[in-house]
């Protein structure tokens, strides 16, 4: 008789997100007349910008007509997108990296999920305490993370680094030496990051210590300050020691496009083993390429129109930001974020715990927001909201929850 | 110091058509002048079909305006495209399947290297031999298949069930008992299927034996023989027994588009531990949807224009088979496949071995093929060409041949 992967066995309760989906659609059924508004996950609500519709459009009909269809796209992804990263993300920053080092793919998600592949079996994680579920959850599958324990809802052999007001959101350099660390900056969810200096110190720590950061750089377009790093490349010794991971769903509004890329250095190996070739056998094997007109639409991205529209988009969704920060600090919340990333976190009034403010808001303003404690136990007592709204909904959101 | 996936180091050469593109590079690189006719990579060459075209135009216009726009996509699939699957995939044909139960991905190619994460470590696999390589090499990336034999070209722990011109191209059941069956049919690359009652006792072998099959449809639009089952879901108890891959890249020219689903039945379970749920965890977990414009796209295969145009573009993809069957016949060739799938199986002539043919092609006929030695062991002195070139050049090829 066949077994599974009985890892998968050791996951409680479901996605965080799918969790929060099926708690507000059950209230939705419950109380139809409830107006929500969702502030809840990071999901864009402005449509994709002119420049991009454009370009796919004119790829659309590419694929329509025999002498400019196009097939099988080249396993790591179009030259045409992989040197308008190289070129905008990179080079235009001072960091100089190679058309065959981005890999095109089908969005940060599955990469940040599937980059753990690479590394062996027994290899010792470690994230930032509270962050993105995907890292642990991938690496819970693949079996490395021990046992749970759900009066701490930490895994055993899981390095947690916590990221709380107490240490003004920066993570220490931990005990045990890891092996993998995961550093998502700006943070999904705190919306608070590091300044270049505090990030090339986990660069050298990490080439000092023989492990690999997993950067993952969503939130990069929302950047505002002038000492925070756009790209890990922007530190010295990056190369040898960081794999980066990108997506177009923050910047672009792609949450429904789905594209992404990671950058994997021909500079990195493990005893002459390059994990840029590793991830290249991974991608020709268990990938078949991003679709060419979102691709394209990859590359519209890029241009001068879709850079002046994106500009607009990003600058829209930190207006939101800073009226929930603002609404809230004058309101006598405690609040973090918002100035380099489009999250709002805010400390739980009252003593509730995450799950219960979750509720309360739910219930009381139809207001839907993240527990903090969905993305780790240091994240518990806090709570996300993010400026991705219309800014009508955001507006009405925050009146709601200051009448509280 | 961190360690990588050792599993990896243990790949012989790269993933099957990028050799393949290389080699054809290299040759085109030295030999500009050359016009070359790729009958090589499974890649389609006709256009999107005009009611395809339009509704991706329609989806764009919908990303491009506030009130149409869609962000994330659900985590298994927009229902408008599961519930038409469920319709016209399985219903017309007399089998009930639920909307759950089905999962949209961005494609067979990937479904399949991932469905292999459900099982345990251990579990022992059995493949066709020859057979689309990823079925094997994901397993090899997982560590489940042993030691490589360079002599052999096999894995000391898989289980091989050769398909030759000796069996009629039908496997045996294995002697030893496997956890996993992957069936691809009809079958890719020999382009030969099995009848429905054939079919049926596979079904009942794995239930019997407590495997699971995998099975990949991926070529079901080429069926063109009555006895010939479209879905496994056809044989009766398949539901507790297989996972069906399907494909939109072949039935629909969706190479570039991607878009394909699995069929994970309720009924599938091992211990009461519900393989549907395991595969919507990680669906949730490691994926986030296909694109929205995509989804539409897949919706619009099952319209009535869909259909009658894609009904169309099989006919002409099959004559171009029945092209390429005849004349290698008439020529003196040994020929299979082609009658219910895109793919031609030849005998390599004069003792060639399959690269060595591959070469004599390339060289004197400017004609790309796949050597049948590159889908495993039992491929060695086969040979395989696609149907999906254009007409015009499946004719130009075929005189090449003949002229040899």
């Amino acid at each position: 008789m066949f077994q599974i992967n009985e890892n998968y066995q050791k996951l409680p309760g479901s996605y965080l997100f799918s969790t929060i989906a099926k708690k507000v659609a059950a209230y939705s059924q419950e109380n139809p007349d409830k107006n929500i508004i969702r502030l809840g996950i990071g999901d864009v609500t402005q449509p994709i910008a002119p420049a991009i519709i454009e370009a796919m459009h004119k790829a659309v009909d590419e694929m329509g007509n025999a002498q400019t269809f196009h097939g099988y796209a080249p396993d790591l992804g179009y030259d045409f997108l992989r040197k308008a990263i190289v070129e905008h993300d990179y080079k235009a920053r001072g960091c100089q990296m190679e058309a065959d080092e981005i890999f095109v793919s089908d969005g940060a998600k599955s990469d940040s999920a599937n980059i753990q592949e690479l590394f062996a079996e027994n290899s010792r994680i470690a994230v930032c305490d509270p962050v993105y579920p995907v890292y642990v959850d991938s690496n819970v599958m693949a079996g490395r993370t021990g046992v749970y324990d759900p009066k701490t809802q930490m895994w055993s052999d899981v390095i947690y680094m916590p990221c709380t007001a107490e240490n003004n959101f920066v993570p220490e350099f931990p005990k045990e030496t890891p092996d993998l660390i995961y550093l998502c900056l700006p943070n999904n969810p705190t919306g608070t990051t590091l300044t270049k200096s505090q990030l090339q110190e986990w660069v050298d720590y990490a080439n000092k210590a023989g492990a690999v950061i997993i950067y993952d750089g969503a939130y990069e377009a929302y950047i505002s300050e002038e000492n925070v790093a756009h790209s890990i490349y922007e530190c010295e010794g990056a190369k040898t020691c960081a794999i980066e991971l990108k997506s177009f769903s923050k910047n672009a509004g792609f949450t429904g496009v789905r594209l992404g890329y990671a950058v994997v250095p021909k500079a990195l190996n493990c005893n002459g083993v390059s994990l840029r070739d590793m991830w290249a056998r991974r991608h020709g094997t268990k990938f078949n390429g991003a679709p060419y007109i979102v691709q394209r639409a990859g590359e519209a991205v890029y241009s001068e129109a879709g850079k002046a529209q994106l500009k607009e988009q990003v600058a829209y969704y930190m207006r939101n930001a800073a009226a929930i920060k603002q609404g809230l600090k004058d309101a006598g919340y405690t609040v973090f974020g918002g100035v380099n990333a489009p999250y709002i976190w805010l400390k739980t009034p009252e003593q509730m715990n995450s799950w219960e403010f979750f509720d309360y808001l739910l219930e009381n303003a139809g207001v839907v927001g993240t527990p903090g404690s969905g993305f780790g136990p240091s994240g518990e007592g806090y709570f996300r909201l993010t400026a991705f709204g219309s800014y009508e909904n955001t507006v009405a959101a925050l009146e709601r929850i200051l009448k509280l």
